[in-house]
């Protein structure tokens, strides 16, 4: 662990102390992607079949998990993690329930109705990967929200192993989320299947989900052509920046620093403490609990571009993390709250000594679903919000055009579009005319 | 135009039908855009005083609009004029008030308090450009929900003459919506100036408003850089689809296709209408209003590519409409609102024979910047909400840990994340020892 004196460092360095490791970009991996997306294009399914051949070394019969393999699965779930995955749902429900956008309507003058109504999006393809673990949690992060936006259509893909089963807790979790159609498929190939369609694969209009380089890139190609789909966020490695006092238990930041690590090798934890003695405990916890965590080797490598920071007080650690902008900050310090309103740019907020990030990872009710890698400047994490759209709607009564209709006139000339104020002024014409 | 009996289309002929015009978007444009804003990070201010020269024809003295000059502006502006900006203006923010996010709080379980809490962006940069007319619509467009949001500090770009002076009109609507510091700054060079900073332009987080090809590609640039910014929504050409029945007045709908059409030569204008007797009056109708229309010859040619399509009902008319998922959408239709529910793929909709799209370009109170060329499918328009983060916060008591702890242990586990596990059960030890 590298422990770092903040107020040594010049404006240069201490700007290198919060860059984030450069994008792993390469125009084998963009041009890679670009071919693969324009196979599944040309030759749909028969492409889908043959790429997971090769990637998964599975050989896909109907590429949709049947309503069989649902029941299969669902027998293979233990009954406490059945339970869990029960008690984090009706929590992520109750948040995103009470957070999600709602119709309004005013009338803004007299006789001129505006409203603002949500629209579901017709189609949303959610990606769910899997790898060394199984990820029922993402399965909630987004099917829940996509459910109370109400979103008829959810599709989801999620990678097959090589005897062609998906995993059986991600397979419950979609059915307990009221998910119907998953597809068997993993990689850019599921991105390119869900944005343009395939003879299997309905076509969808965003996209939602974390994965591998090759996803990434896959989605961001597929955002960037009109014809493909939106996505969710920008993407980028997972990070936490903690922020601790003398006040805080040295062993429950180097665990909080860990659970950061252990996500990859790319993931980064970040400590800010104005105490010297805390950053020095912790920096001993860590090498404690690393003794036995099964994958150490993992949060080491992450562990070496992290970094521990000593800095003169709390109010300079709070503005290091704005410009930071963390996708998770914990708080652990005295009178967290009192912090709070100073934060502007993080993803999600963990207060206080007995907020660990994991609940926010699975059941607090929050979503996981964050902005990283600097975006939390600019973006929000998954909501409601994400799955609808927000429609404006007019509607003017013949006293509404009479009492506005001038104004839009006036302003259509100044702006040199004639047409715009003959629509509103041969509408004007004829009520003064009916008026007669 | 081009009069088309849709129940006579195959699907194929149909979906070219709905067809947007292929983006102009070439490998020079790209390039050029790319070496004009790495010459923006490297040389700052002496680059934009260079290119400014070159493509405005003009001399910059001080980069940002002094107090002299507002104050210059706001003599030249016709009091009618300032009349009007300032009636649209409070119907603007009276409509963004009511719509704008709001903080939430609940408890998820006892001692789980969670939160949904709202942060204005930092910093915002608007683009307002300049051409045939000033479009001081924009800046209110813009810079009232950047106010509302709570935005400090609001930027704003829009290129000068060749005098050195800025659109007096769009500084008056500047000065009234707050904005203080502008820059005379036009094309792909403000926006590279907005996203990374030079000397006199600060760096901003998130970019607003519409351009030309060379302001479009460069701010899809700039937000495809992780160290850019993020943008409003991705550009296309402006467009509205017209539904009308044989209730509706023949020349307000010609002259709603063509106030769309007025727009420029690649806006898109669509009728759909069960009347045949309704499109043949339309047609002569639009021929007649073009016969003194200032615009007419840009007029003309995005009406090359328009399309007036009969088709068997209403019902059909909506579906298409809802495939197609017009920016705006105007239902000149008997009962009009009925048909409200089935709308789903809009930006903004336009409801009975008195609302011109033109009244929600200027002063219904809705936002004029939509999302066009099919991105309706999955976007929203600007709101409050484009200008804020929805952070979230978890704050959880011991008994809030004692609570939902368990839940999140057991995913974790089933996740593989074994250091998760631990910053939740360290902590649950903790409590039990207390307890003891
Ligand atoms: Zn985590
Ligand atoms: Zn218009």
């Amino acid at each position: 662990m590298n422990i770092v004196e903040w107020s040594a460092l010049d404006a240069t360095a201490r700007a290198a102390m919060l860059e984030r490791a450069p994008e792993a970009q390469s125009v084998e991996l963009r041009d890679g992607v670009a071919r693969l997306i324009a196979q599944v294009r040309a030759d749909g399914d028969s492409t889908l079949r043959a790429l997971t051949r090769r990637y998964d070394g599975c050989e896909l019969g109907a590429l949709a998990v049947s309503a069989g393999e649902f029941d299969a699965a669902d027998a293979l779930v233990a009954p406490e993690l059945k339970r869990a995955i029960g008690e984090a749902r009706e929590r992520i429900e109750r948040f995103h329930r009470a957070t999600a956008p709602a119709d309004v309507a005013l009338d803004t003058a007299p006789g001129v109705r505006c409203e603002r109504v949500l629209r579901p999006l017709r189609r949303v393809g959610l990606y769910v990967p899997s790898g060394s673990a199984p990820l029922p949690s993402t399965v909630l992060m987004l099917a829940v929200p996509a459910a109370i936006a109400g979103c008829h259509d959810v599709v989801m893909c999620t990678p097959a192993n090589a005897q062609g089963d998906c995993d059986p807790l991600v397979l419950h979790a979609a059915r307990a989320c009221g998910v119907k159609r998953v597809f068997k498929l993993g990689g850019a190939q599921a991105i390119a299947a869900m944005a343009y369609g395939t003879e299997s694969v309905p076509r969808c209009d965003k996209l939602f989900g974390p994965g591998n380089a090759w996803v990434t890139e896959a989605k961001r190609q597929v955002a960037l052509d009109p014809q493909g789909a939106a996505i969710d966020l920008p993407a980028g490695p997972s990070e936490v920046l903690v922020i601790a006092d003398a006040s805080a238990d040295p062993g429950f930041v180097a665990a909080d620093l860990l659970s950061q690590a252990e996500h990859g090798p790319d993931s980064q934890a970040i400590l800010l403490s104005p105490s010297s003695a805390l950053i020095m405990a912790v920096e001993a916890a860590i090498e404690a609990q690393l003794a036995d965590l099964p994958r150490a080797d993992l949060a080491r490598r992450a562990l070496a571009h992290s970094r521990l920071i000593h800095v003169p007080d709390l109010a300079t650690a709070v503005r290091v993390s704005n410009d930071y902008a963390p996708e998770h900050l914990i708080l652990n310090v005295e009178n967290a709250r009192s912090w709070l309103a100073q934060v502007d740019n993080a993803g999600s907020i963990f207060l206080g000594p007995w907020s660990p990030e994991a609940v926010g990872d699975y059941c607090s009710g929050t979503n996981h679903v964050l902005p990283t890698y600097g975006h939390a400047r600019a973006w929000s994490g998954v909501s409601v919000a994400s799955f609808v759209k927000l429609v404006t709607v007019q509607e003017l009564s013949a006293d509404g055009l009479r009492a506005i209709g001038p104004c839009a006139a006036t302003l259509a000339r100044a702006e040199g579009l004639d047409a715009h104020e003959r629509a509103v002024t041969r509408r004007l014409r004829r009520l003064a005319e009916n008026a007669v």
